[in-house]
């Protein structure tokens, strides 16, 4: 994967697996001079389908780039009835983030985004709660408050939704947000809003996975970035990590050694959403590194 | 912890958390001139129990050997309301080995105990199967088949704890044994049955875990080492670890990769049994490094 | 290692090793009535030195807190010939932040402190260069500039000590601070100065050294965060983690992963000194844990 | 990367980084009916070099086995400059193994070897001393004892080359061989000798890394292995791991733990060459996976 700063094409594709796809398509971009900078390519030999990443530079490229998108389709995906997506490198995407009441991953997001480690754009935060509030103004970032109870979590999702249309926000970053989504509010967002669970799914799922972990005795403790799906903590993986711990880490240490495992397992989480190096197939991610 | 060749004791131990316990229990080895070359101890705030594990060499300790725990008990354990085990370095456990078709974890002991890594003895390998028999031919280890069917299970499980005390056997390790042993069986060998089992427990217990693994999409597979109980996959966890995996890992390839963390970590953990590392204490185990 | 929020002593100390010190110790504040919530000892047999951290609540403890010091030295550690430092939990710590431009390290210290993770005090940020002073203004955290050259140096860190003790500072963070410190600065600060430094030492010390681990091949690089002394990166290693990398990865993205490594690695040796977890015996760190 | 057992064809090249590359040679195999299991390519672009490793069916495949190289080269290779290598899945490569007195990473290699985890013929071992026979006995191998001093290494060397000739070796696993090999032996196996090292280079290479270890304090061991070149420890790093220490571990448990990273390490580099999955460029391996 490279880091450059030129303007990049990326195309995310996937389709039933046949031969000569590689060659048709790095020939469509060598034709029209695109420089290609990287190709990653993957084949599910049970499921028998092909995935590719593919990125090129834009400079020369003879096709223009309103136009990449219909002649793709038309000259290539159309043939290999394949799916796909392309994004620019220079266009910026515009990320929500959702918080409860614990600060690390939002620091270590907001740190990031304000030192310029991503290419993003965070229109607001949301939070059902006010208490980190005087962090999004340390960063001068929008703060929304909407508080949920039972009885008006449809209206306020609503709400929520309204306004993160108004925004145009691209994608969502759950930060130890401590609310479940429903349904409704995630099938808006289809592999766009990105969750933190502070245990190794498919161990300790739910509430609480640091006291079941310490409860059931293991010698690792983990944390697991994943899209979020209508099942709690059941959609697709992005990326895990963990950290070994003994007996004599109580509950309180678990916690702190987690909150350590959260925040950088979710900020290369959304590394990777940002990169365009995730592509998700029957709830599981292909990461392209 | 060291690795010294010198005759010494262990002491393991546990009690209801008190103030001046060791002192006591130092001061008692410090008057009968007992050399103490490794003391860890551990307490328990949340269930207010203390845990012990102290060692010391046996040269120039006045109390005879065969008197210490006697001893100990009298002027300490009873004060105390403690339970102890007592061990010395020079008495070799006697270990036997259950296999069925899998060769590595099998390789991997026999390897380490034929070139002196371990203190311990192996009369003898039990299996299911005739697969692996000229392994234990290649060490010169008596190999005993007993195939179990679900008619003959009890019955032969009767044979095989009759066999393993003829052999004076003190401890049993599951090298990727593939039959769940009765509650009976177990019960017979309390926290001394080391068991593998190829995944991050309590992620995928039971079979096919690697199946699990690569249907559930986790980019970290696996291997937890334990004392077997009646709870399938569910006894005190001894030593865990991962390896990473991607989406271009089938489930041959999680398979290979997770046979070198079987074998392993079963190793540390019937190394760390060897050494008289591990306490068990409500279905969890204390690690003394 | 407790969590408690209870007011604690600490005691770490070493002595030339002999029999009864640990019973000599726990006797001392057990006839006092202190209750002991951790004990941590260390024999060095080949240096024949003993090593011990203690922790007891003061609340019951029948010495007064001013006159610990004194007792125990009479008590214990003259008989023994023993070196020690004692410290309570309750007496936030006074730390200095030295950076130079790279914000990070800094934002993720900021981060934990603000947050409440750390019982410390940041009285300033000393730099080099005025790039991080919005981030020291974020965080409304004095922030004074000493730009350092070849001409001015001895002079330049004469006035930073000055202003080091009119703060009473504790210890300093070298948050990647690009420059080295004098000996003479270092030696104000005997095992008081942590730096991070951004490869696995001693594997590349000095400059440059994600350059090098690219240029050498490595398949692993890493960060090392210990104690500064007058040799360059030559100082008693604190803690160290890794990452993999592979042939991919140019040294744009090496200092990218460096990143996460070098705040996290920092940050827990930070931590340790903090729970005065560390003790320095020639040249190096024993950790308790 | 596939564990088939289908017959496979693959080609590993470099060449100067140009467009049309992929395009070029899937279509090559594409249009000779070759169906691709394997592509994956990775652009250098600060050398400007292109690498790829290709697998592809020979079922079906319509240039004949024989004639694959020689089509390749006039179609492909002359026209962008490339230097490439031709494998065939089903000949097995002929591996010979160098021992002195360890034990563990021989074992290690020839259970995997008998257990059939690799696909590998092992004609000989070859040692400097007599200690290991009985292990090559046990799994029947030849073992060649060259005793070498000083006086007659050169002499020695040109017997064992002479040997390994005869039995048509094509590369060669020091498993723990405790002897350098002289430039003039390397150079008759250019990237063909795979070695442990065991300490994570570049630090401590030479001779007792582990006493190094423990004298520099370091809280992580590794192991790396590599391809052998004239410059010691210098060569080509294929593979590195690591574990955790503590001050507690004394240069006898470095050793210890070492081992099993040693063992680990090598395996999976001769895996790795195994399976074609290196390509050594400028001092540098490019590990396709």
């Amino acid at each position: 994967m490279t880091e450059s700063d030129s303007k990049n094409a990326i195309l995310l594709m996937h389709c039933p697996d046949k031969k000569g796809i590689v060659a048709a398509v790095t020939e469509f971009l060598d034709k029209n001079n695109g420089n290609i900078v990287d190709l990653d390519e993957h084949v599910d030999h049970e499921e028998k389908v092909f995935f590719m990443r593919i990125e090129w530079e834009l400079e020369n490229f003879s096709i223009p780039r309103d136009k990449i998108g219909e002649y793709f389709n038309t000259l290539i995906a159309d043939r290999y009835n394949m799916q796909w997506n392309l994004f620019f490198s220079d266009k910026l995407p515009r990320m929500a983030i959702f918080v409860s009441k614990m600060p690390h991953c939002l620091y270590d997001i907001l740190a990031r985004y304000t030192a310029g480690e991503w290419k993003v754009e965070i229109p607001l935060i949301i939070s059902n709660h006010e208490e980190l509030r005087p962090i999004a103004e340390q960063f001068d970032i929008p703060y929304h408050v909407f508080p949920i109870k039972k009885e008006n979590k449809a209206e306020q999702e609503k709400l929520e939704i309204e306004l993160l249309k108004k925004h145009q926000v691209d994608f969502i970053v759950l930060a130890r947000y401590m609310q479940v989504l429903s349904s409704d509010f995630v099938k808006e967002f289809p592999n766009k809003v990105i969750n933190i669970h502070h245990s190794f799914l498919p161990a300790f799922p739910g509430a609480k996975p640091y006291h079941s972990a310490r409860e059931r005795g293991v010698k690792i403790i983990g944390a697991t970035s994943h899209y979020a799906t209508s099942e709690l903590d059941g959609g697709p993986i992005i990326e895990q990590d963990v950290t070994r711990i003994d007996h004599k880490d109580d509950v309180k240490i678990l916690i702190r050694k987690g909150r350590d495992l959260e925040k950088i397992v979710l900020s290369r989480a959304v590394f990777l959403h940002l990169k365009r190096q995730l592509l998700v197939y029957k709830n599981k991610t292909i990461v392209f590194n």
